[in-house]
């Protein structure tokens, strides 16, 4: 996990003892599996004890879920302001993919756990989580669709584009790291530019 | 582990009780993680003493970078038949599409715990899973850079392109599972052609 990319994760997060524990969780998960984290690990790199972390989380699952439910919430609202985002379809486009890729690029570690620790979660979190998925992806095929009703985009198959989009912005957490030349934001503004020829807009 | 897909995985490993290994560790490095698995575990699920393991394999990071090196290998010798594949770079680059998502569909178990377990493995043998990994990335912008030269594709930056390209591949095996209704075959022909619209070829 590199510091002064996710420095700035879940500003939002009270208490901070909260917070505090999410980012040893997410360093754990990431460094060593979800599996092989223990929640005496998790307190432990927050500086607290077992005891302290059950009062803001009841279980390892739950930790994982809040990390997992937040992540998935950030691209939730990415691509609803990319719909209301004004301009044509393609502006839309080219604004969501500029976003969400440089998210993925920035918030690496974030992003590899929510994605690889999907099948992690017990299986009532993991439907609240599918649900999420599913309205990301409905998302997406609308913006897409909008584009191909208003004639800006041409496309063979919608689910099959859709997926391409998010699968590519996804990815970047990867293989981005802190040794990766271009800045989340050159990489995203060239990203935006292939998926715009994907979809073969003007 | 989807037993159908994974089947045929390794069918030149030999002996048998070393194929069977692979496997075992396969699964409990999908299931559970790298680090959560013990040597035990693993010869426990192929049928075996941990002292029997230890015949084929010195330790479990062996096993895991035998697992890494051979789908590794996988990805450069396709990459490579695709380069001496007939035709023009727009029919090498559509072959190696193809074949390169519909492997990363049908095998994603093996692919996401090459992927994702990357950074498990020990120093010197992450050192020799990197060379693999240049000569992948190398040998996929000397597919692209024919292109260019032969006039047949348009890329603005040719280091972001052979990314994206291998990025789409490898993501399939994210996302993609039993229940996916398009075969690998099919997703790879998709793919192919989003693939050559981002090249911009005629």
């Amino acid at each position: 996990m590199s510091a002064p990319t996710d420095s700035d994760l879940w500003p939002d997060v009270q208490p901070e003892a909260a917070r505090r524990l999410m980012l040893a969780g997410l360093q754990s998960f990431a460094e060593r599996g979800y599996h092989a984290t223990t929640t005496r690990d998790v307190a432990t790199a927050a500086g607290m004890s077992p005891a302290a972390l059950y009062v803001y989380f009841p279980s390892k699952a739950a930790l994982l879920f809040e990390i997992s439910r937040t992540g998935h919430q950030k691209t939730l609202d990415l691509v609803e302001d990319s719909l209301a985002h004004q301009g044509s379809s393609t502006d839309k486009m080219r604004y969501f993919v500029r976003v969400f890729v440089a998210w993925h690029a920035r918030k690496h570690t974030i992003a590899r756990v929510v994605q690889y620790e999907l099948r992690s979660l017990p299986e009532a979190e993991y439907d609240k989580v599918r649900a999420q998925r599913r309205r990301i992806e409905d998302s997406v095929r609308q913006l897409i669709g909008d584009g191909v009703r208003a004639g800006e985009f041409d496309v063979p198959d919608l689910k099959t584009m859709a997926t391409a989009v998010l699968s590519l912005g996804v990815d970047v957490a990867r293989w981005y790291s802190e040794h990766t030349r271009k800045t989340p934001e050159e990489l995203g503004a060239e990203y935006a530019e292939l998926v715009l020829r994907m979809l073969r807009a003007a």
